[in-house]
């Protein structure tokens, strides 16, 4: 019963399209959700989308392009006319509506918003237009039930039922006073259950509201939704007048993104791709880092060269270089990522610095005095020669303490300087562990022959 | 007005603690946020914790309680009483309920529901402590609304007022059949504004209802619940009876769960861990990626070894085998992170491996040429070794791509024997980059020198 996009789905579409029969497209995708025919239009090519789109009626076919992939849907919307997109922009939620809008040139939104007839939109759009997309302001929409303080029960259903066609999800009615101030929420099942002759202020929970301000950035808002598992959240301007509501949708996708964004600096990639991205988009975000690793490899390299003399009568020192790049680099990752994601999550306990390098030294010392032990052991095994194991396990040792240390302090300075703690992890950390490991190892190689 | 927890606040209430002052305590806390009170809880020690926690009524105390992290809560839960657990359950949703009594011993499960007086909550907790913590049956709870189709929406208004005290949060009334089949959903909206006179089964939504059955994986439920926007998901059973409710806050958590713990993968830890996590569970979780990366080190050692001959007569060679396996692992990470991410979001296109190698290749060969170019020109400028610049760019260029290649396959290949494909990210796919990188080096210089 449920949906899933299968090759042979696609196949039977394709073959429609190529047809041209749009009936049978039309049986095809009868009952299909829009973010399940998104995903078909995400698979196939541009012309094929168009051909699929067009056999939707207006209210799939709006919702359908707000589920597209971001590239996906600049694309397709490039491929219709203003007044095609004036005429979805009417069907869309405020929100979706502004952010569609958001996406076109100046020039554009000035043409698609003179084809909108209904008066309402227009306004919503442009008032929505104003504020930053990573703002509350710019993550909210017009859509939400307001009921007056002051007013009974019954009298705030009868107001109520004249919005109900254009509000799709109804969680909560917002009560404000008579300057339109938030003052309170009224849940709806009060509505349901309430004597119709109580007051609604009454009623509502008045103490200790929810809100966000217009110009409370997303992360916030995220932050605040998840952990007091609200479903929707009112949003103020600056005079505390309630102006818009945030939906937990919209919400869950910025918690993902977030997630993912650290996942992705943690992996040397600079801005959010996919695997559908352009290559020329791929490149880009990848190159910076690969760039920055490639000057440490050379300065590693420089740090080698002093120590020519060395490997000339000594080359099994060079055999050993991989490993001890190898663990400070996975050290220091594995350590900055705990850190950054203690971060994210709060769990990071109020406290200095020490208590933090004190436990890391200490998981540092364990895992590094066990790893050190087995190399001295192999290493023992393949070359026979005391020193060179001697050097190899105490340089391991040190570089994984060391490692550990940096890998986490590197981000609580960056959170503390308000620096994305993101940035230190990833090819960043390994880098600078790649360094200062190859300078440890030398010389303590250096000492023991 | 919003709640944020200060060092200054925190040195108040541990004052209050140490002059056992309760009223002080209930000062500070009054109008505090459960969810902000477990972040107190989180920052003091056990005793302290205790302390606050006393001071609380039994629905806040409960409340906090499943807000505290895990470690913290089990610690926690390990200082009460079996009495004490009972008494919270009572006061808890279904589904904390269960989860609270699961993570107990055998022995303190029976004792605990011995203790429970209400007899219909030891029936909902002994039900769901039946399934699998992995499946909609493990996250579902038993408060929900249910009215029957054929009765009218006056007589389900009035039967629904009964259960309304119990249940927080209401989207949604789940309609069953005499076999308590589900048959459709009539959101709130419609008991509020809807004649009373009409049937259920007039006003319901009967098509295409999204559900899940108690045995879906969990990490399904949370995609089809963010793929859907919805807030809660109704649970049947193999007869198709309704049985259970999910509510977006947990699907939430597991959302965030799943996308942290790819990035945990791919940074070398092994299981869930956070900065306040114990050493011992800490250093359990670094030390597998760490002993795997070693013996990934000692493979490379081997290769390196293989040219002893080469390094001693031109130990400039030895220079640059950070900088080979470095930027091996680099590209590595990145491919696959975009891979594991796609397959995670589903934005990966249904075709062959094919058009994603062609694709890898053609960004490996981009980022590999500028890089090539760029090392060239510098090794030549720090050793004037023209041979030596040649082997680094022409080694460089040819890892580069079998690294985002092998990134790329790594992932696709796990994933289509359903293993995990972010096994393939972090320190696997560096150390095995790392030993193929090192062996295309060498035998490239061998055959330019």
């Amino acid at each position: 019963m449920q949906f899933k996009l299968t090759k042979e789905l696609l196949d039977e579409i394709r073959d429609a399209i190529s047809t041209s029969s749009v009936s049978q497209i039309e049986r095809l995708l009868k009952d299909v959700h829009p973010a399940d025919i998104a995903d078909i239009l995400d698979q196939v090519s541009l012309e094929e989308a168009k051909f699929i789109y067009d056999t939707l009626d207006e209210e799939r076919a709006s919702e359908t392009l707000m589920e597209l992939e971001d590239e996906v849907r600049n694309r397709f919307i490039k491929s219709l006319s203003n007044k095609e997109i004036a005429e979805q922009v009417e069907q869309l939620d405020s929100d979706d509506a502004a952010d569609l809008i958001g996406e076109l040139s100046v020039e554009d939104q000035e043409e698609v918003i003179q084809q909108i007839t209904d008066k309402e939109v227009v306004e919503e759009v442009i008032d929505l237009l104003n504020y930053d997309e990573d703002t509350a302001g710019g993550l909210m929409q017009k859509e939400y039930f307001q009921a007056k303080a002051d007013a009974k029960v019954s009298e705030t259903v009868v107001e109520l039922r004249k919005q109900a066609e254009e509000i799709k999800s109804v969680y909560s009615i917002y009560v404000v006073d008579d300057d339109d101030k938030l003052v309170g929420v009224l849940p709806l099942k009060q509505l349901v259950f309430t004597s119709p002759n109580s007051l609604v202020s009454e009623k509502m929970i008045d103490s200790n509201i929810k809100y966000a301000k217009v110009s409370t950035p997303n992360v916030e808002v995220a932050d605040m939704m998840e952990k007091y598992d609200l479903v929707a959240l009112p949003v103020v301007d600056l005079s505390g007048k309630l102006v818009g509501r945030i939906t937990i949708d919209d919400v869950v996708d910025i918690i993902k993104e977030e997630a993912d964004r650290d996942y992705q600096l943690a992996s040397g990639i600079s801005e959010n791709v996919e695997p559908t991205s352009s290559i020329f988009k791929q490149t880009r975000s990848r190159l910076p880092w690969l760039v920055i690793g490639m000057l440490g490899g050379i300065l590693g390299a420089q740090v080698i060269s002093q120590y020519e003399g060395e490997i000339a009568l000594n080359p099994a020192l060079a055999y050993f270089i991989p490993l001890i790049t190898a663990m400070g680099g996975n050290v220091g990752v594995q350590s900055s990522a705990i850190v950054v994601q203690g971060l994210a999550k709060n769990t990071i306990k109020i406290e200095g610095f020490l208590p933090k390098i004190a436990k890391e030294t200490a998981v540092g010392l364990i895992n590094g005095l066990i790893c050190s032990i087995l190399v001295f052991g192999i290493s023992y095994l393949i070359s026979e020669d005391q020193k060179l194991g001697l050097t190899v396990s105490l340089a391991l040792l040190t570089v994984v303490l060391m490692s550990g240390i940096m890998g986490t302090l590197t981000p609580l300075m960056l959170n503390k300087f308000k620096i994305d703690p993101a940035l230190a992890t990833g090819p960043f950390i390994t880098t600078v562990n790649d360094v200062v490991g190859l300078f440890i190892y030398f010389v303590i190689g250096i000492l023991i022959y």
